[in-house]
């Protein structure tokens, strides 16, 4: 199981071991479980949308900054960016010195979910819309690319002289690019596309490349962010890995599967929990709370 | 003819002063003309190029490196550049600060056009594609999300400690996101798409915030870069504006309007070069060549 921890160039590490898989089931939304559940992940989800909602008002001209607003606070929730918060916290920084890299990882994937729905001439089928508020293909496609623009200006903007943390910005820039870019998410959006059309059954690398390679960002960010030692930024990258994976195995789960998947996912867990052996443990409770709010 | 200087909310500064246009004209090769008459011009864009193949190898992945090493040097030429390493070698600075920015700007450049190219239902029309080495939509798609991606990788890591210029790095970002972003290229591409639908006459907005704003980033970035004033900076941005203004105006105008069109060019021109007087004369011949170089 060791090799779902590597982000490898193989593109099939888990093929022997993984169960088969629906992708088209549609995400938990596992944000709302969060608030639920646990004052501490409601806290953190609850400031990176305060820190969104400052960032992006609807304001002229509307038909730019009405579908921007929209899609950003439409989108799937994802607990990346509360990920990004917890590492920072873990490793001994303030929310405040990671909160512009949450909220730009949250408009990094609200922005890959847009162009992931375009509709496709060489596409089998894109996930339903939702209803009076949808906009054409076009606005679509141009509103993504200006939210991706937004979060690396909102991430290069978070430099504080104060703080003197240009470098630490810099190199949270380069992981978030890598995560989302042609070797990272739209790697695993390109072969998830090819699953789709049943030309390529590399279920584990689109899980690992999609929502692990993000989580996995997500939590090192937070802890580059937050002054972490090489060390400690590797362990929680692994951490946010697993998580990923965990997260994407129990959501696209097929029927008549579920128990196989179970055994995964638990395997996964402890590898992730064992990650966190190397902080202190009252410390890491509350990141590795994230597994149990996640229900995994 | 000052109100074009000025990247206004206004979306039709101009609106009674310029002629009308046909923009799905293609436009000239701008580089190639370049390349034939000028050897400043073209020193420096052959000094892009390699940074750029360096950059962007055909490696595995190839359903990764292919399409986005096809794009890249497949796409229309820009000036954009070329005026960056100009602006940064005027204010002092040496090519290599910029290096980067400017092979960042083409990539920009690169993703912008893949995308303006894609199908849409809600588009009246696309350009016509290359032929034989022609990709899918999903590809091309997927395939600009990585190439703005790495753009902003390639700026990032630019960061040299022997430099100490990370905090000019992360103000190069900032402004490239914006020149890319919801208020800069990509308002101007939904303004093209609103006059190809006929539901518009933002010509002049669509000039500015398209090529004026690309320009002008080009200029200002090369400036920051090579350690400009704040004064020199903005003479560079507005310079830049004016270039980009004149070249969409030519590449553009409709037939029957040469003259007032001529006109219009010439002003800018003027204006454009009265930018420049603030420098020594000797160092700004390089870059207002560019003038003459693009036939203006």
């Amino acid at each position: 199981m060791a090799a779902v921890l590597c982000i490898s160039s193989n593109p099939n590490p888990l093929a022997n071991k993984m169960p088969r898989s629906n992708p088209s089931r549609p995400s938990r939304t596992t944000m709302a479980i969060m608030s639920q559940d646990q004052p501490y992940w409601t806290s953190v989800h609850a400031e990176i949308e305060v820190h969104l909602k400052q960032q992006i008002l609807v304001r002229p001209p509307l038909s730019v900054f009405e579908p921007m607003h929209h899609f950003v606070f439409s989108a799937p929730p994802s607990p990346a960016p509360a990920l990004c918060l917890a590492a920072c916290e873990l490793v001994g920084g303030h929310r405040d010195q990671a909160i512009a890299a949450a909220a730009a990882l949250h408009l990094m994937h609200a922005a890959a979910v847009m162009h992931e729905q375009l509709p496709s001439t060489d596409r089998p089928k894109t996930k339903p819309k939702p209803g009076p508020m949808a906009y054409s293909p076009g606005i679509e496609l141009l509103t993504g690319d200006g939210i991706f623009a937004f979060g690396y200006e909102l991430l290069a903007k978070s430099m504080d002289p104060a703080q003197n943390n240009s470098d630490r910005v810099l190199r949270v820039i380069v992981e978030m690019t890598r995560a989302m870019g042609s070797q990272g998410m739209v790697d695993g959006q390109y072969h998830e596309i090819l699953m789709l059309c049943k030309q390529s059954r590399y279920y584990n690398y689109v899980c690992e490349k999609k929502e692990g390679g993000f989580h996995a960002c997500g939590a090192a960010c937070g802890a580059i962010l937050g002054g972490a030692s090489e060390e400690e930024i590797e362990r929680l990258r692994r951490y946010g890995l697993c998580v990923g994976v965990m997260r994407a195995f129990s959501n696209r789960v097929e029927e008549g599967n579920e128990m196989e998947t179970k055994e995964v996912v638990k395997e996964l867990g402890s590898l992730a929990l064992k990650e966190l052996e190397f902080f202190h443990e009252g410390k890491a409770e509350a990141i590795s709370s994230f597994l149990h709010v996640l229900g995994l």
